[in-house]
């Protein structure tokens, strides 16, 4: 064949149609030649500290930008990254984990080689990526391997999920067949006429509703559909709420939207309302325990339609519910706004006056006194007035995913917590994969300019601290708040208040920057970093122009009481103490 | 039963008895209530600051203990913590890991519950895990649990590999029977009739050799025989070489001891002496391409006794050694020795003049001038000067492996390095593991005062920077001299000298004690940072009383060319080169 090229610059090259403009990794023996690619593919090497922190990167970078690119070296590479992976997988972030691989014929010999557990096995490690990965691909036939990897790439990004490509390193040179054209990623099993028949069904039941609500799950963030669902419950009007996961995806401006749904940390009666819909459009629902304030903030399967990816399922006075797989949500939407021109609704059931709204909170909520240390009940309200369009916040799990329930958010938002995985360190190595897919897409004007700005615990970021590290190394804008409250606060709250265990050993947190290497006086990357013990020094810090602006590292610590936390950590805290106790599920 | 106490504190109550003085972790939700039974055992708890830091602190701990244990929470931590796992599998050190689960009734519901996959499957992490664990235990039933940890901690201790022990949040509390007596850890198959036959054939074999050499590699430090060991080659006068694993086992002051054995990167006089012995006693092997230079530094099958914890392969002329399983090493030796009393031995044919010899070397080595460079030639050489018997010190993966090879150490220490797992990052946490377990046995009256020195890359310091956090926290001694040479050396000796993936971000590395929050000014606690850029500056730092003494936290930063590296990295960098391009393994 004439039009032949190197088997790393093929895969490479497909990451870079698909929209990877970065790839997130640590270089290792077995990657070396390999990584020769990236640059030459137009890939900018992001080069992290280490692989867990390059793992959670590449995570929250594919959940922005819809794909990302990790590259370990085989074994401990990849077992150190495996967490990260786990999670994407548990939250849908289509993560292609590349791992440079030891020569073939080694492996076929059984080879005694470093990286391996020694026993001449080489399949042990993709074997247990098995469980975290949609598909696999070991690359040691070069006839094979462009099949394999669009189709790998191809499951990656109609799954969401991570996929795993193993390159053998006398396999990267090897010669393949150039790509031609793109990669197929038309719906497996796309019937148009079942999703008009869908949109009419939908149509129906939105048009015969009496006691509609809409509710939106985090996974709805995966499926590109953000215009058309605020369109949707715009127009129809209906009662909005959103899980925790799904916060952000909905205008908060919109008068039907009416906050996260907390089941049993909230009042009864809101319970009561959503137990008696007769329609629930649910969409991207993730129904772990404590996105679902342990399983008691779910709605009346009975009268829930639920929206996926590629699949509608509704429910019905039976048991089975029926599931319609072969649509796109995407187009499914659209027509189905597009058919609510002109139709006339019922004026559906209106929510209950709810007290507890962040935004009526926030209005009557009075302003503390400038000495008065910075209690969490407050904080969480009143920093919403800090963000503007086109931010993007990031909750670290514990005290910052709790209290960011309270947040008021401008729209254009976009709220990242974690709902299921929950990995403590998650969040301040996604805040680099999350900042830089936001330069690449204000760059490529895919997306609107915006800060990263990242709450985290001060005990959460010793697990990953070296991300601001790979922050700096990057030239990557982020504002870190750090929220200093002596100890595992989360923790505390479940069991052993006072246990030495649940304590943290106390770092100058505000040293990071320029222990990690950040440049001194350098006007083209700022760096600022802020303390705040009370309410006026806080209100000082973040009227602060440099940390308004949001360029460059910048830094802020806010001390908080050890018992402080916000209302629904300590009332779920308190519940999963029990139920770990007593076994419920 | 009237003994009846709760199944964690039996747990942990073995654990103390087995020799566990600390119990390494980082808490979870899901393993708090567990936590509370560590201190009422009498344990400590060290409270890592992430559970990769503490997987390979528990490793290295186990290491000098003999045991070690780790506690992480399912899914997320333990996954965080497999590499570390992995590691003490493929190099053998026994480590418990106890992980919090969640409660056995959600198990069974297949609930969607937080640090799961969400898919309902609650075997998924153990199913990795079995893969680097020698055996497990799920501790769901009450009645057995007792039986299932005995079983489990004795795999443990016997394959001196690690095992796998998941404890549901509602079985922490259980009431189990109380531990009677002790744990049998008598060899399966123990027979003390093959031991004598086996004991004679030695005898026979070592009387018989005319060209007889001892070849000890690192797995034999696992056996407790250091004593023995010494005693068989002082008594037989047989030269003896070490592999790099095995460095430190051998008092390198008696006369036929010649060094580490390094194949084709040193003389081929060497290798053709190897070749041609009639008799290797070969003790703990680990046949990997970096411990035998890719596979040219091994003795000559056929001549060769491999002795391992309960084995014996007697090499032959045909193709298949003889096996003899059921012996104890440790006895085995003690008889071996104890039978030498009187018999007179042939002189062996002796190991060639070896002018690399580092004892050799480093006595004929010119004092380099003050104010040049340190170079890593005499570097790793002149730097035994510094060491003291009781010492223990690490080399982490990279430049400082294979500058230990160069040591002249002195006896009583103890050498410490990866040589097949080669996880970068281990050894910054494996010092703060020693430097624990070096502190509690001296209590203990069972080892020698001594220091932990760690030698540390600047590029693999950022994998495990916090682990600086957990020496501080538990107040430990550890000197690290951290080689900074700007970037990722061992990736520049094989590929990619200039590539800017082998570059890492430049940190301010002595800062570090200050960021990780270590004392100012406690006099039980001293922490000194000293920077060397030149000789003088070196020899000054290393005579400063506060470092030679190696109390507290120190931290030297010796600054090397980028393109220095000791000799051996560089020849076995070009080899490992051409093997990963070419898939020769």
């Amino acid at each position: 064949m004439n039009n032949e090229i190197p088997l790393a610059d093929y895969l490479f090259q497909r990451l870079a149609q698909l929209g990877v403009g970065s790839v997130h990794g640590v270089p290792g023996d077995y990657t070396l030649t390999l990584l020769d690619s990236v640059e030459p593919a137009g890939l900018n090497w992001v080069g992290n500290a280490n692989e867990l922190n390059s793992g959670y990167a590449a995570d929250a970078y594919a959940r922005i930008k819809g794909i990302s690119a990790l590259v370990t070296s085989f074994g401990v590479g990849e077992l150190s990254a495996i967490n990260a992976v786990g999670g994407a997988y548990a939250e849908k972030a289509p993560v292609v984990h590349i791992v440079g691989t030891t020569p073939v014929a080694a492996q076929n010999a059984g080879a005694c080689l470093h990286h391996s557990l020694g026993d001449g096995n080489f399949r042990v490690f993709a074997n247990m990526y098995k469980s975290v990965t949609v598909a696999q691909a070991n690359l040691i036939d070069a006839k094979e391997a462009p099949r394999l990897i669009d189709m790998v790439l191809r499951e990656c990004i109609l799954q969401s999920r991570p996929v795993y490509i193993e390159v053998p390193t006398d396999m990267v040179g090897a010669l393949v067949a150039a790509p031609t054209g793109l990669i197929d990623l038309s719906t497996p099993g796309y019937s148009k006429l079942l999703e008009d028949e869908m949109v009419d069904k939908l149509l129906e039941k939105i048009q015969q509703a009496k006691r509609p609500m809409i509710f939106v799950d985090g996974f709805a963030a995966r499926f590109d559909i953000r215009g058309d669902l605020n369109e949707l419950i715009r127009r129809t009007a209906f009662p909005t709420l959103t899980t925790p996961f799904g916060k952000s995806l909905v205008n908060e401006k919109l008068p039907n939207f009416h906050g996260v749904y907390i089941g049993l940390v909230g009042s009864p009666e809101h319970s009561a309302w959503v137990k008696s819909r007769d329609l629930v459009l649910h969409f991207g629902p993730l129904p772990s325990d404590v996105n679902t304030f342990g399983f008691t903030a779910s709605p009346n399967a009975e009268a829930t339609v639920t929206l996926e990816a590629d699949t509608i399922t509704i429910g019905s006075t039976s048991a089975s519910p029926t599931k319609h797989h072969g649509i796109r949500i995407k187009s499914l939407l659209e027509k189905l706004v597009a058919k609510l021109d002109g139709v006339k609704l019922a004026v559906a059931e209106p929510f209950p006056e709810n007290p507890e709204d962040p935004r009526q909170l926030l209005k009557s909520l009075p302003t503390p006194a400038s000495d008065s240390i910075v209690d969490q009940y407050s904080f969480w309200l009143r920093i919403s007035e800090f963000f503007r369009p086109g931010d993007i916040i990031l909750t670290e799990t514990g005290t910052a995913s709790y209290g960011g329930q309270s947040f008021v958010l401008p729209e254009d938002t976009m709220l990242i917590n974690s709902s299921i995985w929950l990995s403590i360190g998650y969040m301040l190595a996604a805040s680099q994969g999350v900042s830089l897919a936001q330069r690449e897409m204000v760059k490529e004007g895919t997306r609107r300019p915006g800060r990263t700005i990242l709450f985290e615990g001060e005990g959460s970021l010793q697990m990953s601290a070296q991300s601001i590290s790979d922050i700096i190394r990057n030239r990557l804008d982020v504002t870190i708040i750090v929220v200093n409250n002596n100890g595992y606060t989360i923790e505390r709250m479940i069991h052993g208040f006072n246990a030495s265990y649940n304590n943290v050993q106390p770092w100058r947190n505000l040293e990071a920057p320029s222990y990690f290497g950040a440049p001194e006086n350098d006007p083209s990357y700022p760096v600022t970093t802020r303390k705040a013990h009370n309410w006026g020094e806080l209100e000082s810090v973040l009227a602060d122009p440099l940390i308004q602006q949001g360029k460059g590292l910048n830094m802020v610590e806010v001390f908080m009481n050890i018992d402080d936390a916000p209302v629904s950590l300590k009332k779920f805290g308190a519940y999963l103490a029990v139920r770990n106790s007593k076994g419920q599920s």
